[in-house]
Order: C-alpha cells, then sequence, then structure tokens
C-alpha cells in the first residue's frame, strides 16, 4: 500500500468507529485487505480469540444493531458472517524462513465518544467524521490498525527472515481484548513483541522506544439490590439501596494506601431508583482499582469487594459484583526496546527519540506482553508520537498522519532487526 | 352524561395518560364535555393557572412531542393551542343562584409507568390500556377527572343553589400544579372545598368522609458538578462529584430527628459519571424532605440544603439545588366532612363510612385547602373507595368503575347539601 | 419527721451523691431512718433486688472505693456490709390492716457532674455542696429519696388501710436499677403505684398527675477492634478501627425513620486510637436508641446492630456490643392519675393542676410501672413542680426545697385515697 | 568515658525517660556531663533552640510536675533553673583548629509508653527500668544522647581538626523539636550533619550510611465544637460534633492519591462527647498527613483542612485545627553517607553494611537536615543496628547495649574523617 492509500484507509475507518466486541466493520475491512496478501495464516474472529476468556459482551440486539450498520456501511457480508457472537479481531501470519518470531499488536476499537463537528476539526472538515454518531475514534486506533497493514506490507517487502505475526485486537478500551487474544494459543511461539501507541502527548517525529509504567487494573460493576418502599408512608419497610451506594463509595476511596508502591481506587459512573418519594430498589455503580503491581491491584480489588458486600450487608442489600474488565502490570524488556531506539535514530523525519517513558494508566497489551515474557520471548511498548489537537479520549482528538508512516517505518525496521536476532 | 358515557369517557382519558404540563389531551378532552354544558365561565389552560408559580416545565422540544401526540390522539387543535407553554388544566363555572360557593378539585395528570399487558389487566383485555407507551394512569386520575364531569352534570340536574366550581388540576404526581392552581384567585370566594381520591387501600363502597394525615413535602434536585481527571495518571487533579454525592447521602439520611413530630427523607434516584476511569464531573440526585407540619418540613429542608452545600464544598464541587415540587400539610375540616359522612351513609352502594383516616403520604391538593381554610372557608379531602387489583403506582393498578358513581352520587349529593349552608 | 428534718435530709444526701450501683452512703443513710419506723418488713440491697439483672456493675476496684468513701463520710458498717456486690436501694413495707397494696417509687441515684462553687448557687452557699467531688445530685433524687421518707411517716400518721410499700430504686441515671427491682417480686401484690419526680420544668406549686410519652430506651457500648499499624510505613496492615467506627456513626444516625412513630438514635461518646502514627486498633463508642414504644425501640436496635457488625467488618475488625441499660415505654392510668389531680387541688400550696404531660425521654420506672400493670395493677407517673435555677444535668441544678412537702402532702394523701379503692 | 561509663549512663537516661519539651532530668544529666568536657561553647535550653518555632508545649502545671520529678531524681538545679519554660535539649561545640564544621545530632526525648516489668525485659531484671511510670525509652534516644556523648570524647580524642557540634535534640517523638533546633542558629555554618538512629530492625553489626525515604509528615489536631442536646427530647436542637467527626473521619481517608508519588493519612486518637443521651458538643480527633515530598505532604494538609472544615460547617459545628507537629522531606546526601559506609567497612564489630534503606516513616531531624543542605553543607542519617527484642514503641523495646560502642566508634571516625574534607 502506498502512503497515501494508507491515509485512506485510516479515514474509512475513522468513519466507522466501533465499541469492544462490535468492530464488524473495522474486521471485516482489515481481513479484506490481509486476504490480498500474500499470507500463510489468516485467523479470523473466533479463530484469533480463547473466546471464553471474554467478558462484557452485548446482548444479541445490541450485536445484532452493529451488525447491520456494518452491512449498511459496505463491509462484506461473508466475512460478517465468520465473527459470530461478537467475536472480533483477527491475526495475519507470515512465514519468510528461518529466524525468530517477531509479533507486532495492535488495537483496533474505537470509543463512545460524539465526534466534533467544529470546522477546524480536521475529520468534519475533510469530510471523514464518524458515521456512527456517538462514536469516535478518540485514541488513534484507526492510526494503529492502518500502522498494523503498512508494517506488514513493509516487512514482506523487505528481506526479513523469520515469522510475522500481526494481531489486530479488539476492546482494549474496556480492557477485554487482551487476555482473549493472550490465551489464544497464537502467543505461544513468539520470540519479540511490539506493541504500538501513537500520541499520549508526544509530538510528531518522537519516538518512545519502550513505555513503562502500566498500572495494572481491574474494574468492576456492582449492582446493590434491596427493597422498594415509600419514603413517606413506610420508610422502615425499605433496605435502601442508595444508602449502601454511599457507604461503599465512601470506603472505597477510604481504602488504605499501600507501602509497597502506587494504588489507585476510582467509583466512575453511577445510576439507580426511580422516583423521589421510592427507596431505590436497585443503584449499579462502575468503578475500577489499580496498582503498580498486579499484587497491589489485587490488594485493592480484594479490599474493594469487602468494602462493597458489607455495605450491602449493613442495608440489608443484595450486591452482584462483575469484574468487567482486566489487566496486568508489565515491563518493556531492554532488548526490543534498544532495536527500536538505535532504528529510530537512523529514521528519517524521526527528530527525537527517548529510552523510555511512564504511561501512569493501563492497556490490556500488557496481557500480551506477559505471555510472551512467560514464556522466554521479550516485549516492549512503542509509542510513536503524533501531534494531536485535542486530548486523547476528546472530541477533537485526531492524529497527524504523518505518524502513520513513522510507525511503519521504524516499527517494520524494527522487525526486520529483531529478524536477525537469536533468542 | 350517562354512567356508561362515564365509563367511556374514564377509558379515553385511560388511554391517554400524560405527565405534568403535558396533560394536552386530557385537558382538551376534557374542556370538549365542558363546552357542552350550561356553564358561567370557562377557565382554560393559563387562565386557570397562575403561571409564575409553575416549576417543573419541560423544554419546548419535550412539549411539542406532547402536543403533537395529543393532536395525533384525535385533540381539538383550537384547544390545544390555548395551552401556551405547557399550562394545562382547567377551571369549570356555574352559577346557580344565591348561596355559597362549594368547590371540587380532581386532578388529570398520569404517571411515567409502563402499563402491564398481562390478560389479566382488564385496560389490556378491554382495550383501553395506555397509547402512550412508557406513561399510565397507575393512580386513578383518569377516574377523578370523570368523576369532576359526573358531580358537574349531577349538581346541575339538581336544585343546587350557590355557585359551583370544578378544578381540573394538573401536575398533582410532580407536585407543582397545586400552587398555580391555589393562586389562581379561583379559590378566594370558595366557601367549600371537596377534594376526592379513589382507592387508597379503600374497597369498594367505602368512604372516607376527611382523610388527615398529609405530610408537607419539598422536593429537589441537587447537581454537583466538579472537575474531571483520569482516575489513573491524574487523580490528585480532579473534584469529585462522586464523594460529593456519596457524603451527602450519608448525612440527608442523618439529619437528626424532631421532637415536634414526624420528618422523612428519602435520595430516590442517582445518575453520573461517564467512564471507570475518570473521576467524575457531575452527579445529580433527586430527593425530598417532608414533615409532619410544614414547619417540620421547612426544619428538614434548611437541613438538607445546608448538608448538600457542605458536601459539594468538601470535594472543591459546586453544587446547584432547585425545589422540584413542593406541598404543604393540612387538614380536613369538621363541617365538609361532617356533612359528606351523613350523605354517605344514606347513599346507594355505599356499605361503610369512615370519619378519617390518615394518609401518610403528601398531595399538593394542600395547598388549595390551605388557600380556601386561610380565607374563612372550610375544606375536606375525600376517599372514595375502589378495589383496586395492583397498588397504586404499580403496572396493573385499575378502578372498579362501579366507584365511579359512588363518587359522582356522594359528591354531588354533599355539594347539594353544603350549598344549603350558609359561612 | 418534722419538715425541718426532711431539709436537713434532703441536704445530707445532696452532699454525698453517688452514681450508679455505688449508692452505699446514700442507702445505709435511708435505711438508718427506715429501721426507726414501724415497718412490717424492710428488704435491703440484694433483697430488693433480682441480682441477675444487674448490668453496668462496676469491677472491686471501683466499688470498694466508693464502699470507703461512704464509711469514711460516717456511714454504718453493718449496714454497707449488707450492700454486697454493689447491689444497693432499698424496700420498705408497713401492713396497715385491710385494703390494697399501694406503692411509692422513689430514685436515689447522682450524676458524674462536678457541682458549681459559685456563690449564688444555694448549695455552695448554704454549706451542702457535694462533697464527692465531680458527682452531684443534679436530678433531685436527693429530694426523692426524701420526699420517700416523708410519704411514709404521713402515711402511717394517716388512717390509711391498707399495705404501704416505699421503693428506694438504684441506678436510674444509667437505667439500670429499673428492671432488677422491678423483677425482685416485691411488686407483684400492688395495686397502684405511683412514682414521683420534681422540676422537669414545672414551677413550685404545679403538680401533673400523670406523666406520659415515655421513650423505650436501649443503651449500648460497642467497642471496635482491629489491628494496629504503622500509618507511614505500613498502612496496608492495619485493620483501622477509626474507619470502620466513622462509618458506623454515619449510618447509625441513618436509619430510617418508622411510621408507626417516634424513634431516636444517638451516638454520645467516642473515645479510642493511642496516636497520630498509629493505625487505630481500638475505639469505642456508648450510643443509645429510643422507640415511642418498646417495638419501636426494638427496631431501632435492631438496625443498630447490623450496622455495627457490617461496619467492624468492613474494615476486618471485631466489635463486641453490650447493652448497657434499658427500659420499655409505658403509660399512666387513668384511676391512680385521677386521684392525685383531684387530692392536689385540694391541697395547700399547689397552685396549678396538670392533668398530664409528655416526657419526650426515658426513666426506668417504666419497668415497675409495666409490671404492675401487666399484673392488673394500676399506675401514674406523678410531677411535682420546683423551682430549678439551672436545668437538669447541669452544675447548678438545685430543688426548690419548698416542693419537698407538696410531694410528702399530695402523694401520700394519695395514697390515703386509693386505700379506699377497691381493685 | 569508658564503655562501662557510657552504659552506665544509658541506663540512667532509661531510668528517667520524659516526653517533649519536658525533658529535664535528660537535659540536666546530659549538660552536667558536658561541663565536664573541654568544650569552646555549650548553649542549654533556651539557647540551644529558636523559641518561637516551638509548638505543643505543654501548660505550666504539667511542666512544674516534671521538673519536680526531674529534682527528685537528683537532677541539678542550677540547670534545671535555665530550662525554663520547658525549653529542653542542648548544643555542645568543640573548636579543633582549622577545618570544616561538622555536627552529630541526637535526640533525647521518651515516650507515653508503659514499660514492660515481664522478668525477660532486660531493663526491668537487670534494675533499670523505667522510674516514670508510663513512660518509657521505647526508641532508643536513651542510646542516642550517649552516643553524642561517647563520640565527643571520641573525636577530642583524636586528630581531628575542624570544628565539631553535638546536637541534643528535645522533642522528636511529637516531631517539635527539630524544627526550632533548625532554626537557632547553630547549624547555619556546620559543613557535614550526621543524624543517628538505632535499630530500626537492622541487627546489631549492620551499619546503613545514609538513610532515606522520609515522609514529610504534618500532624494536626481538631476539635469539633457545636450544641449539646437532649438526644431524646430535643434531638433537633443538637449541632452534632460527632457527626462531623464521623464525616470527617470518612473524608480524610478518601482524600485522592496522588500521581506524583506516595501519600499517607491517618487518624490516630479520638475522643469526645459525655453521655449516651446527649448530642455531643466536643469531639476531638488527631491525626496526620504525609508525603514522599513536601508538596505532597502540603497537598494533602490542604485537603485535610477543607475536608475539616466542611465536615464541621455540614452539622453547623466548629472547628479549631492546630498543627501539632511537622517535619519536610530530606535525602543523605552521597559524600558524608559515603565516608560513613567507607569507615564501617574498616571497623571492628561491624559485619554488614548497607549503602542505604528507607526509613518509610517521618524523623524531624530532617528540619536540620535541609537547614545543612539549604546552606551548601551535606548530611546523612546512619543507622546503627541493635537487636532489639521488642519492635520500636513496644513495652519491650530494648537495645543491644554493644552497639553503643559501634554507633561512637563509626561515627567518630566518621567526624574525623569529613575533617579532613575541604567543602
Amino acid at each position: 500500500m502506498t502512503d497515501s492509500d494508507l491515509v485512506e484507509l485510516r479515514r474509512d475507518l475513522h468513519r466507522h468507529p466501533e465499541p469492544a466486541w462490535r468492530e464488524f466493520y473495522t474486521t471485516a475491512r482489515v481481513v479484506e485487505e490481509l486476504e490480498k496478501r500474500d499470507l500463510d495464516a489468516l485467523y479470523v474472529g473466533p479463530e484469533a480469540l480463547a473466546e471464553e476468556d471474554r467478558v462484557g459482551v452485548p446482548d444479541e440486539d445490541e450485536l445484532g444493531a452493529w451488525l447491520d450498520r456494518a452491512r449498511d456501511a459496505g463491509a462484506r457480508g461473508d466475512l460478517l458472517e465468520r465473527l459470530t457472537g461478537g467475536s472480533t479481531g483477527a491475526v495475519a501470519v507470515a512465514e519468510r524462513g528461518d529466524g525468530p518470531t517477531v509479533a507486532l499488536r495492535v488495537d483496533i476499537d474505537g470509543l463512545p465518544i460524539t465526534e466534533s463537528s467544529a470546522g477546524d476539526h480536521r475529520p468534519a472538515a475533510a469530510g471523514f467524521r464518524s458515521e456512527n454518531e456517538g462514536y469516535m475514534h478518540a485514541c488513534g486506533h484507526d492510526a494503529h490498525a492502518t500502522i498494523g497493514i503498512g508494517v506488514l506490507d513493509a516487512v514482506l517487502d523487505s528481506d526479513f527472515a523469520g515469522t510475522l505475526k500481526v494481531f489486530f485486537q479488539p476492546g482494549e478500551e474496556r480492557i477485554v481484548g487482551g487476555e482473549p487474544m493472550a490465551e489464544s494459543g497464537h502467543l505461544d511461539d513468539v520470540d519479540y513483541l511490539l506493541a504500538v501507541h501513537v500520541g499520549l502527548d508526544h509530538p510528531t517525529g518522537e519516538i518512545v522506544a519502550g513505555i513503562d509504567g502500566f498500572l495494572a487494573v481491574s474494574q468492576f460493576e456492582a449492582e446493590f439490590v434491596g427493597t422498594p418502599s415509600h419514603a413517606g408512608a413506610r420508610p422502615e419497610s425499605g433496605d435502601n439501596a442508595m444508602q449502601a451506594v454511599a457507604t461503599a463509595i465512601e470506603n472505597l476511596y477510604g481504602i488504605p494506601r499501600h507501602s509497597d508502591g502506587a494504588t489507585r481506587v476510582n467509583v466512575g459512573v453511577v445510576e439507580g431508583g426511580t422516583a423521589t418519594n421510592i427507596v431505590a430498589e436497585r443503584v449499579a455503580i462502575e468503578g475500577e482499582v489499580r496498582g503498580e503491581t498486579t499484587e497491589l491491584m489485587e490488594y485493592m480489588d480484594e479490599k474493594a469487594r469487602r468494602v462493597l458486600r458489607s455495605a450491602a450487608e449493613m442495608q440489608g442489600c443484595d450486591v452482584g459484583i462483575t469484574t468487567a474488565g482486566r489487566a496486568p502490570s508489565a515491563r518493556s524488556d531492554d532488548e526490543p526496546r534498544d532495536v527500536v531506539a538505535a532504528v529510530a535514530r537512523d529514521t528519517d523525519g524521526i527528530t527525537s527519540v527517548l529510552e523510555s517513558d511512564r504511561l501512569g494508566g493501563s492497556e490490556d497489551a500488557t496481557y500480551l506482553m506477559r505471555r510472551v515474557q512467560e514464556r522466554g520471548g521479550a516485549a516492549a511498548y512503542v509509542g510513536v508520537g503524533t501531534d494531536h489537537p485535542g486530548g486523547h479520549h476528546t472530541a477533537t482528538f485526531d492524529v497527524d498522519e504523518a505518524s502513520i508512516d513513522h510507525g511503519v517505518d521504524v516499527l517494520s525496521r524494527a522487525i526486520v532487526e529483531l529478524g536477525r536476532r537469536r533468542r
């Protein structure tokens, strides 16, 4: 694909942002491209995932509506049919002789954000604003998927020796796609894994060779269910889910800090009750805990569950707790990081190379990184700078499309170089 | 109107339940009937209300949608045009010679409840289930409006001497219609006021001559607005509306009891936040306080506002507090109550007459009762028993239509008798 | 005893205030007087109580210290020896021929309040300020005990026919003495019981014939025990009793109001923790719940215990809950109330007689009243007005000694009159 | 002083533990020793401190009682007279020719802990258990003061060239002594400062050359004052300090974590209220906040004050907040740390030398370290291992007296070596 083809692909994907387990158009569009390449294997949807590890899958109605939308947007029906039950994503494999197995992971999902239609928002001005109203590629995953295709082309066009695998992962924003892909078996023979993210406040032309500081995270949903009653006539007959939730929130934030390192807790969403004069029967919250290590996250998670259960019990309520998404911590290894840094310093358009930086947030690429590391491989999480007018996860986010080339060049050259290593 | 006409009218109204300030079909349908009677005055919509005392009026889009729905259902366009800005309701006046002014107040609004479509739910079985999906006459106000027409007919057909006024009040369920109607001026010359409610767990054939025990109530909405931040990367940068709300809820329920009498507090609805990883910028609650007297309600209200403000301040948030609806306490007077009890004991179909009962909830008929009482008149709140399969405010509520006649008979005869009094 | 003897006795008792189960001097002094009368039975200490129903008994050291103090103040050693284990109080019985058994109950304990030494505080000025520093007769029980002796003398000196019992009850302030005395058996044949209290904001010369509105009460102590840890170095290792208590307090005040009547809850005392840098291992609270009826108190008590247990569990703490004192609700019966009112209207010095008034607080005389009522007798709680410069339970409380005579006259005449009744 | 003299001195100090600003015996005893040395200056009590920076000074009665105790224990009266108003501590200065100014800081105060009298607690067995019942040298400051004297002797006996200053600092446990000593002016010409602490879970024979990881700390006391009322009769009349404190505690622990580094918060002590039936008028808490940097501590402190003020306001209470003690963060510098490590590796009895370790707690030696560092000097906080049977701040803590020699040897040799440097 030429540079301008890549830009065109990115804009097509940008027009069709889809959230977790609903990346029907995106997967079909990517697979359509992949089928044109000379691959040795191509795993689509269910074939690319350990389906039993999926969580947060929407119901049939929701899936059906998004399938219809993808079909209406022109996605190939035969490909959509392979994405049963919302199993999206794909893995492309190209064997090019004797050498290590090198993998690239890109994520492909969008966000539930309404995209800006302002005149100075380039996707709006240039006619590729989101057509899925209320959803948006506000974190650059459209560029990531495009880079995946571009890297594949560049490596196939090089003297790379070894096996290349490109993982197109669904559901990163909800941190639900990483684990099923990590457990799929496709990573088990990988010697080197590179993951990529654009932006993160790094300008166009800057490369971060190995990002660290991922916080392990676990998201939860807790639904408190009590007994409704008329707040005026029978206040004593209720079991008040509202009071249970208030007590839970106060005590979740009060979980003790840990001397081993950073922890986090947040209750981000609350919703419940029906009327001012009814003691609330049902109130639900969505929250998360994090830790500098997986152990610290688990410390927070265990305490949080005790708070939730005791707060329910205090008010005679039941509480159903579900884990909505989860990702471990991880670190970038020296070897692939050094390779990326070296090639980046020697790549046209790259004006600044940082050895490392701290993310301070979470990412479920860590599942894939850990899988590779546990089996003796090495991994690095690579940042590709891009000027972005609005912040990540805002309505005016956009990528500088020059950074697509930067990503393709640096990553494909690093993969070729890694192919020369022996592990 | 014959008894079967009344039943037909009630079923028509039942098919078109409308919430506060959106009673377009209902008002037009009632006024259409009233225009057929020999009235001396008929005040419609804005003419029936002190418009400046209205709260909780929906925005133009919402009003427009309900107007369209009313028009589509067959409401007369010229009448709809008079209900500008959602000023609904009506007052009918009939002067019949020298005598006191006697008034009847009925309420006409529906509830945001989805009506049962089960086979044993009579409105569904008999084909008059709600056509406004998601809304329902689940508290009998369809029967109330019908009784209003029936009483008017019966009194006009009697030897009543005096002036009769029938108030068709909007917005009782949100307690927003009582005050603007009480302040309209139409009550200022009323000597006797009767208000009516069917059911309340009294069976068909039972009359409660004067209900007491109304709790004064004030409903509030509080919207906490802080500063969002990424819960993993910058937890310290947020001003957390979620924590503010949790603290507010805990302390609202902790407002001290009062030695002068019963008080109540409830937070019935909560909603806010956007994602697990974002410190919540905005969380809103809806709640209410009540008191056995208006003073006790005001004690609770003052304390509640202090809690809301301090909870916001504690987290660096702003809080906007609006009063959503309000009603004072009130009592039924002896004289009209005794008249109702006396005629009820002598009315066909009435098998049980209670002097009084306690409501334990709130009602904004109290505004009208107080208005009359403050100006030297007397008022009684009359209960008309009706067997109801489901409870008030549930999806299977229905009235025994025999009780419509009971209401018409008892109330019209009581009005005639009150016409014989001198105040 | 002459009036001036009674005043002298009251001042002697005032100088020696003693708290629950430590009324050694007071009991000995009262019994010393009783022994001078012509009684048919005199039950002292353990003989006057169902000892197994005592709670809140201090340890041996504490009891020993108060015994020493009583001995040093001149109490008779042989009498002190009978008050084993802090079983204080007495019951005097006089049989005077055929007639009903009529009882009077007075309480005898003091409060842990430091008495004023100001010049305008009469006990200080007149030399009978408390000699037990830190303790004070700040609720008039010194006058009550004195009235008990005075009534006995007056009845014995009258033509009373029947049996008179005077109960000198310990531990009212901690509501621990009423139940053991009610269960002693001495009340089981009582036909009429009068209890008495001076003051209660009624002026000298006023009598309240039958006080009502006692709230049932249950006092609790809750000790939360967790695990200490260094708050800087190992915050995660603690199980924080401080957080458990904070959550408990917030939720205790949030126990829902009850539609059946008034309830109360209060946490009055808190104490715990050792240093700012230690996660608190132990924090204890003392609180109480009340209800307009015993059932309402029990509703509150059950909810309170659930809150305490869940708050402990939420923080990984244990909680020990003990009931510190308890009293039921009760009502004054018509017959004895009417007798008291009738004789009061005819008594010198009485300028105002109220049929009844509401207490709004609690009293463990209710145990004795209920015992009598359950066995077919009747009871009334009589208020004897007294001008008191400071409020009850304050350092400047004092009684107008003229009210001692009023109490003696009204109560003795009422007892004589009740002796004429047949139950 | 011989080794056995040092042991004897340590045991004498151990028998007389004294808390902050009450170290009368200890200061007098130390000064008595210092006067025997050939010093160039000796600053005692007020002369050693910036008195205006003292906080947490007890009242006259308390100071007087401890002065009497010191006098009774044999402290020299003329020395006690110099310690006006509880200004304790001392600074000894010895000038030994041309060279840098090198300082040693030791702390001298004890803790409010009752010392074990068990047979296997050596101070009890060997007869030097605390004679100030309820107080104890449970953190080794008796050994620190002794080491101060020992180092002085050893340096004076060496070929040290330069100026030596030994700071005997009061009030470390309450972190109130560091700032007044740092601001005294005596540190302003210091080139190198060493501070010392024994134990900290390092065994006898181990030296930590430069301890880091001090958390900045600020302690607060907050007294909530509301309005009392009878909890049964007038619950609405109270302004409840108990509820204010509960809300404050919950929200203090909920202050957001900070992405810049570790923070801490603890409420360690609570006390208030008078009786179960009184709405609490006054409840006080003692707490602390910490941060990995002084800025982080100040972030916590600012948030904590807002919580305290808003919680009071929510309940209509006042709150008085006082800062009880405060210390910044600090770090050990490389140069003195390396010198200590080098000499330690070459010292008899030292079996293990650690370059550094993290404290995880707080220490007000940081005030002195920062003062020196701000003026261009360098500082290190040295750990001297000692086997301690019980943990720091427990009733069975004791030091292995062999570690006194270790401290004297390592520190005096390091000081001599630092004297050879030029800054």
